[in-house]
């Protein structure tokens, strides 16, 4: 459930510490004190100039970055949401190479906009996604930026080789499935900007947010599918490629598509998408299918199989078969319910496109 | 040698692409065109959601951000000397654990004031490093940002968990060794700052920089002490613990003292000041031994042995013996060359304090 006091309010009637009253180094050990910092695994916890932990052969790791203004909008995300989040992504990452996630790291770069209660926000939404996905944290530093917030995150997990699952290596004939719904978090988006602009033009005006629980919260606090990375290997099944879906169905087709230089055929009636996604998009005069094919964020889990592997997967009511993999020539196609062929574009986020100096 | 050329005029006469006519993905992958991707370690190369490498059994991992306006001002910093900088201050940060740094990650965030072409000076500078210090790059992420440039780089690296130096293992009586000399970085800054001061005044006069070549190279391009890492095993010595010198000496030995519950005697006179930082420092009227014990940015490395070791490091021209491990009452202390003890105060940074929003 979303947090309704933080909207539009972040910064208001809450108790204020500048953060240059703590100190760099003390301000990092009073953030992290709250994590669980040891683990089996760990030799040298974070506080030395590195962290030194135990390794398994194959490592698999990911990184990432989050800027305000570019990737969140500060107005209306709750920051422990963000911290939450900020985890969740890169955790999703590491399930997207059908991988477990075990350790991250996390940079922080803030102005003195903020308060130390604001940063303790943040770690703490960080702190309860490393709690829920059991992950250590083992390192990161805190420093003054002159305008705004830019958080980087790097992910370290582990994987058995033969079940690393790249973007490059899917099959014609493969069958092409999804995790959960699509489109939600983008309309959770919708709701948001919306809420954001009456509340621009009358800051009286409460936002209206109610009975938009589960799209807000596919936006707000999505969670990372390592529930269907273990569900895999349970079922005994190698997706014979992965990518998990932060830009969009469509974009991360093309990075499958092109990376394993195949087509994919998409049927449109296939594509999960919850009853509230599709009522609000229609709402908003938004086809339901655009939503799920380009609005980003859902981070549920693309993945190609094996014929042979259907039986295994099917009736999972957690996994849904939207498609198959075509020759190179047949390019990304979307089959609509009349059976017409149309080509899928990307429209994945150029966040160089539309940005200007602060 | 530092490329005059390069000073006070960054941004004028160049060739000048804009970074959103390349598009994001477009972007990284020319970015990292250039960089060897491959070696005997690598499964899945940066592409992908995540890289996968092979492990030894001890990873040594690190994070740092760099921030313009806070620890860097392109006024005077070469983007390409900036590239190379953000990779060895990380590669320092594996060295100090005892450790040999393999893999690095690099995330920049960039405004829209920045082109392409400055894009890939700093790339070719990373690039640059990696190569030197046979580091493969294996993730990384560049976004847009509202202002300013922001970098975050991570380290990966390994170590016989037997040769690990931590900073809280230092014990009475343990000589304390520092590599190379130090105070050099922080002249050289001071002379980047007069001649920035001296050009706002008056842009028709170019830098006078002459003469102060080594001191200018350890500012804007320093080297990690990799080569210690490599003498101490040879030698037969592991250090009891070990820092590399970031905030300056005195700092760094605070925190081997609070870590290690120990206290710290160093010389005044074994401190190693290299002429040109001494004679500098005078020009300045700034006391040299200030300047070593205050000034950061050397990136030597700071690290204490057992007095029975002492043989096998004498002698050697890389490392000098500046003082000792006493008990933690008697806190730490300079001896004057006249014998007199004065407690050292820690002056590191505190980036939050005087900085305001942009």
């Amino acid at each position: 459930m979303i947090n309704m006091r933080y909207f539009c309010s972040m910064f208001e009637n809450q108790e204020r510490t500048e953060i240059d009253q703590l100190g760099e180094f003390a301000l990092i050990e009073h953030l992290t004190a709250k994590f669980q910092l040891e683990n089996e695994g760990i030799i040298v916890p974070l506080g030395d100039d590195a962290a030194v932990f135990k390794s398994d052969e194959n490592t698999v790791y990911s990184t990432d970055m989050l800027v305000e203004g570019i990737h969140f909008d500060l107005s209306y995300v709750p920051l422990k949401h963000l911290g939450y989040k900020a985890a969740v992504v890169n955790i999703s990452d590491i399930a997207a190479m059908n991988a477990r996630c075990r350790y991250l790291s996390l940079n922080i770069a803030i102005s003195n906009r903020f308060s130390a209660e604001a940063l303790e926000e943040f770690y703490a939404g960080f702190s309860l996604a490393c709690e829920r996905y059991k992950v250590t944290l083992i390192g990161g530093d805190t420093s003054a930026s002159q305008s705004g917030m830019v958080i980087s995150v790097s992910a370290i997990g582990y994987a058995d080789e033969k079940r690393i699952a790249r973007r490059n290596s899917a099959k014609e004939n493969d069958l092409l499935i999804v995790s959960g719904d699509l489109g939600g978090a983008f309309m959770g988006l919708q709701v948001l900007e919306r809420e954001k602009a009456v509340f621009v033009d009358n800051p009286e005006i409460q936002p209206d947010l109610e009975g938009n629980d589960y799209i807000l919260e596919r936006q707000l606090k999505p969670e990372a599918r390592v529930d269907i990375v273990e569900m895999l290997e349970e079922l005994g099944v190698v997706p014979t490629s992965m990518i998990d879906i932060s830009d969009g169905l469509a974009s991360e087709c093309h990075h499958i598509a092109k990376q394993s230089e195949v087509g994919i055929a998409i049927y449109e009636e296939k594509i999960p998408i919850d009853p509230m996604t599709h009522s609000r998009a229609r709402d908003f005069e938004l086809d339901p299918t655009t939503c799920a094919l380009n609005g980003g964020e859902d981070y549920e889990l693309l993945f190609t199989v094996k014929q042979e592997d259907w039986d295994k997967i099917k009736g999972n009511p957690n996994m849904t078969a939207i498609g198959h993999i075509t020759d190179k020539n047949s390019g990304l196609q979307l089959i609509t319910q009349s059976g017409n062929s149309h080509p899928i574009e990307a429209q994945g986020w150029n966040h160089f496109s539309s940005e200007d100096e602060g």
